[in-house]
């Protein structure tokens, strides 16, 4: 009997499982922080490591790409036929800060395992995903000799900075990257039990507001009355960001927003109960908010939001200061829906400021960031695709869910390539940016068999 | 030709002046800072050197009144006769904190004079109060050998503190404090040519107020939309305070206010321009803020204030941090003005806060501080006696003022003692609580003149 390519290449990987872990833990003992400049060469040599590791496995056309920043790696397989489609998968190398690093049950750059579970910073977010695609391509080439599907690979190292130098690359590398789908290998499952998938992504816009009024702190029984406090600008212009039921005020805020479909709505209250249960954990309260004409999930994922994620003014110690203070502002993020636009709603924001403007107080506001919103795939063949790859090794399919957050470089490469979206992971972990960050190792090894069958599943789907 | 008392005890004090400068720097050596529990034995030998100086001079009953925190000082001259007043006379020997040290010029307890001026921490705030009586009542008894009037002196030792000891000292001791008039020795003059008269008041009550939603920071985009914000809250409740042009909305609020006579009207009428041009340089804005029905100075001392002194949620350093803040809060602080009752508008205040109850977040208010507003002396034989002795020394009239700030146990003591108050100050300085701290010279020469003169012409208004 002759083990089908799928059984020759898991057959494959189980063999050399514990090879395939040491080779992890090399790229885990890289400390590729990309936010402080002390550990540029280290994330250096991450990008280095995978490349010399792709050329290894067979991948063609490796290279690290130069640029502003930290390097970007790329490798692809072009080999598997014509009529074969295209996938671009995306992970990042780079990881986050360690600190508060006494809170760490082992050395965050040291991999250990406790009750089969890997430590190590960025071993979930998301050196997992670099390495899991690497080793199920290599179980692939080495069992079978070709893959069923041509595959690019970019690999970031600047994710957790805010990706500053992903859009250069990706408008000077049109052809390289052009694909017939854009798989994130960016997130895992929902507990330990459930995949999960994203089927749209929130964009968003961030600014901060500030409001200067004397030109320094005021003793408040000296001007109490008379000098306008820029704490109370600050609080009538938050205040008047929403109505009491929280829809939000500003106008033409809500012009773009594209009402959700009769199949994703009915999707959506599937999901109501068992996400609201978890969110009632998550937050330490029984009682949401927000305008009762939508559900918890639509205000959640498929309305837009504006926060205040800090806010400052005067004297904030123990006991009284009774100042008027000088300076108040706040910083915001608003969360965008299709098909509203990043830099439509930065202007509407900015004249909603500046209509506080006032001869008694200066305003000043600044759009810090912005992001478009992305609508992945939430049906069709490429989502059957990743729904048989899971239930081929998870025994389930995934949950489709509609994710809050924002991915900013998905939104950007979607716009920039013209491609479709959709989400693979490799699996659940915790801790993501915070200590002792882990990798359940079963999950690690049923990623590599997620990814085997997934690039079958898909090469099938076009 | 015989030189009259006021002549004698005069030339008296400018023949010793190098003497009583020095003693004066005596007490400007010790640092007697209230706050700092480091202090404490500095505070004390502060007090027993008052009492020391006391007894040297011929007060009697000088004794240092031991209280749960610094002690007060007092000391008496009741042999003026039966038929003069008892006028109780309030300043304070303890000082603010001196950082930030680095700034100042000269140590801030090694007394050191430059171009006419005297600096030292305390100089002007408050240890000029004291060491002034002390030497006018030394050049009237060495020369003459009765004081024209009775005396009593209340010198606190917390008064940079928040004056915690004064009510129990007071309740304690109401036969000793007993007079009819009592005169606070703290404060000085507008400019270095105009002395100023405080003849109001305002009270005060500070409050803090805390929002508590999700148990911790969440991120903005995952919960956006179905989690209250707490720092909206603290917004909602500080914009729902004030009208657009400054009314405070509180239920009540304004209810005991008690309108200005038609006299105090035009004198503040008359003051407007000349401490709106004063307001303008200090405040850097040109235009002012406040309810149009008012004039600018009685809405800075004639009607009551709500002021934001600190706010704060969330994150507050470079850079966005898109989450959803656990915690967010304000500190307040509220002048009142006659009749209004601070546990009153404490009342009111707290209603206010807790009518914006929810069951999506957790509000918490307390009230921190509590004082009276005063009404001293604005015409009569007192005031007149107050003018005449400046018009004798720095020959002018001072400027009879209304005071937005608060004195905490002028309203105290009025209300213990049921005594009028007026104001009578040594000298016009700066950085009263700031580096460099000074006293002009000729003020603290020209201070003792002025008590010299005013003991007995506010003998003989009685």
């Amino acid at each position: 009997m002759t083990n089908s390519p799928i059984e020759q290449s898991i057959a494959f990987a189980h063999e050399h499982s514990d090879r395939f872990l040491e080779q992890f833990n090399e790229l885990l003992r890289i400390p590729s922080i990309s936010t402080d400049p002390a550990y540029k060469k280290d994330v250096t040599r991450a990008a280095d490591w995978i490349v010399t590791e792709m050329q290894r496995i067979g991948l063609r056309n490796a290279q690290a790409i130069p640029t502003a920043g930290h390097p970007v790696v790329y490798g692809e397989w072009l080999e598997a036929g014509n009529e074969s489609p295209t996938i671009l998968f995306y992970a990042h190398y780079d990881v986050q800060l360690v600190d508060p690093l006494e809170l760490w049950e082992s050395p965050p750059f040291e991999p250990a395992i406790r009750q089969g579970k890997l430590y190590a910073r960025g071993v979930i977010d998301n050196k997992c995903g670099v390495v899991v695609n690497l080793k199920a391509v290599e179980s692939i080439l080495e069992t079978v000799g070709n893959l069923p599907v041509n595959l690019k690979f970019i690999f970031e190292g600047e994710e957790e900075s805010g990706s500053p130098s992903m859009e250069p690359v990706v408008k000077a590398h049109k052809d390289l990257l052009n694909a017939d789908l854009l798989v994130s290998s960016d997130g895992g499952s929902y507990d330990k039990d459930l995949p999960k998938v994203f089927s749209s992504l929130r964009g968003l816009v961030t600014a901060e507001v500030g409001v200067t009024g004397p030109v320094r702190d005021l003793h408040s029984g000296s001007y109490g009355g008379v000098v306008h406090n820029p704490a109370h600008m600050v609080a009538r212009i938050i205040a008047a960001a929403h109505d009491n039921q929280g829809r939000i005020q500003i106008p033409g805020f809500y012009d773009d927003v594209r009402p959700l479909s009769t199949a994703q709505l009915e999707d959506l209250q599937k999901q109501e109960a068992y996400l609201l249960a978890q969110a009632r954990q998550e937050v330490g309260r029984d009682t949401f908010w927000g305008a009762p004409e939508y559900t918890f999930l639509e205000r959640q994922t498929a309305q837009p939001t504006l926060d205040v994620n800090g806010l400052f003014s005067g004297y904030q110690g123990a006991g009284s200061k009774t100042i008027i203070p000088s300076k108040a502002g706040f910083k915001a993020s608003m969360r965008l829906v299709a098909a509203q636009d990043p830099d439509d709603i930065a202007k509407k924001f900015t004249a909603f400021i500046n209509s506080f403007s006032s001869d008694t107080l200066d305003i000043q506001v600044d759009i810090t960031s912005k992001c478009w919103p992305v609508e992945a795939l939430i049906e069709g063949p490429c989502i059957e695709a990743v729904q048989q790859a899971f239930e081929a090794t998870w025994g389930k399919r995934a949950l489709l869910y509609r994710q809050g957050g924002s991915i900013p470089i998905m939104g950007m490469m979607q716009r920039e390539l013209g491609v479709p979206i959709t989400n693979f992971g490799y699996g659940n972990g915790g801790n993501g940016h915070a200590p002792n960050e882990f990798c359940r190792l079963e999950h690690f090894y049923r990623g590599i068999d997620s990814a085997i069958h997934f690039y079958h599943t898909i090469a099938a789907a076009f």
